[in-house]
């Protein structure tokens, strides 16, 4: 009933000038946010957090990222819980140490996203230097090709590290395979200054442009995640909000994955893990009027409704 | 001192009708073993546990998987480590169910060797069915050249599965690759009843062939891992032999890697692992006057001494 209700709601408040809260059917002054974790197929223990973090706490969306060594695993999972709010974490680096993956395309078809090891660049600096946007389009086409394989009901894509929304050429390319598959994709409103014609013309269609982006930094680590996503959610803004985490247990393999990085490592990803799973992180979140949001919502009753 | 004598009875011994032992200037009887652990690159569990395995037990050469995630990390300790007894185990499967991985070679070079998904077959009997033996040397080379390009000092090279040994044209393949990179390969006796011309003129050269291969199968992991190595060890025949094990520790991640298959499973692994670091598995080899022998001195004192 309720469900009707607000499709009514929505279908009637379509005009672009319309906020997303309002497009949804809530007060122009709702408080929205999805909670969403980063990074599901990097490795086991990710898969396992995550998923214990989206079965028990407020984290209600995450993404998946395709490359990755782990992916069958959490593929497996997203084929067995067909309402879980998964998208794609579009991966065209592969940053850590000792841990590495490549591209999902054949290597042939896309030699300047990868180096003389055969592995995505470590770093988004080095991908720009050399990768071009023709290839970066064709590997984030497959990425999504083969999630679909996997029997994924894909509900966003986002880009890992920024990597695929790093040049206004990447960024149209990955704005385009969202269109082709009919998906929303994660990007804020940075993306109106972008003077880019592939760009100008996928925002003529009036996509879901999140108002804000939250994600924990280094200093905000340092001083304590509680301290840092309560003053996000103390302070959140009326509009549509999203808040990149990572949930991973700080365990040998994840230690071994993040070695010599302590910035996102494993006791990072455990801390996140271990607020979101806390009684106060659903306190604080009741207590704020928060509005809990999905992908899903997103995709079906806006990206799809039309 | 030791050394040099030992090189001048090699040098002296080379014949093809004197025996391994007697060709590194051991009595004709002695019971040489290399005591050789699988799977390195598999996982970090199995990284760690072949490293402490090597470093604190009697198990004195083990072999790589190049296509794998945790390649790096094993050519990272490789390279510090130029001693090491580390050789190649050349892989054209990707076994595990949750865990997945394919080619070092660009997929389209290599397209009969892989599934839709773009991973190796799961079995052995999928790759017989559709690989071709062309691509199999050509995905073989890669692997030895990108351990190479990682600075690691390859003593060897064997078989996954004995995926590369399953058809006398893949076998063909595997015998020329070792070749051109002048490495020892792990083959026994059956070797000799191949018949196939490309087999036959480079066994002319008189390689290593082993004596007698031993490994756990799974009847003799459930009566106990300790019971069938102690029967190994007491039984070893004279001649040169090679005893495969695989050494990880029974934790989530390799339980995750293995899961749904007990056999060659994480607590396998363990058992495995347990027994070769326990003070009874050296004092067998001692009561036995088993000889422990690498594949770095099969390697340098006759493949590469002509």
């Amino acid at each position: 009933m309720l469900f009707g209700l607000l499709a009514c709601v929505a279908t009637a408040g379509r005009s672009q000038n319309t906020t997303i809260a309002e497009r949804l059917g809530y007060p122009a002054d709702a408080k929205l946010l999805i909670i969403h974790a980063d990074d599901l197929g990097l490795a086991h223990s990710q898969n396992m957090a995550s998923i214990s973090g989206l079965e028990t706490s407020p984290v209600n969306s995450a993404s998946i990222m395709v490359p990755c060594p782990w992916f069958p695993e959490i593929a497996a999972y997203a084929r067995n819980n067909n309402s879980a709010d998964l998208g794609l974490h579009l991966t065209l680096t592969s940053e850590w140490k000792h841990y590495k993956w490549g591209p999902v395309s054949s290597r042939d078809s896309v030699q300047s996203l990868v180096n003389e090891n055969g592995y995505f660049y470590s770093a988004v600096d080095s991908l720009g230097m050399y990768g071009s946007a023709k290839e970066v389009e064709f590997e984030l086409r497959s990425q999504v090709k083969k999630a679909y394989q996997f029997g994924i009901d894909v509900t966003h894509l986002d880009a890992h590290m920024g990597a695929a929304v790093s040049t206004p050429d990447y960024t149209a390319a990955y704005m385009k395979v969202a269109k082709e598959f009919d998906l929303p994709v994660l990007m804020d409103s940075r993306i109106n200054n972008l003077d880019h014609p592939g760009v100008k013309s996928l925002l003529a269609d009036g996509p879901v442009i999140v108002d804000q982006i939250h994600t924990a930094l280094p200093p905000d680590f340092e001083k304590g995640m509680a301290q840092y996503y309560t003053a996000v959610f103390r302070g959140l803004n009326p509009g549509l909000n999203c808040l990149l985490i990572h949930l991973a247990y700080d365990d040998e393999e994840m230690k071994a994955v993040t070695i010599d990085h302590p910035a996102w490592g494993a006791a990072w990803r455990q801390a996140d893990y271990d607020f979101f799973t806390s009684p106060e992180c659903a306190e604080i979140l009741a207590e704020e009027n928060i509005v809990l949001l999905t992908w899903r919502e997103l995709r079906d009753k806006i990206t799809r409704a039309k």
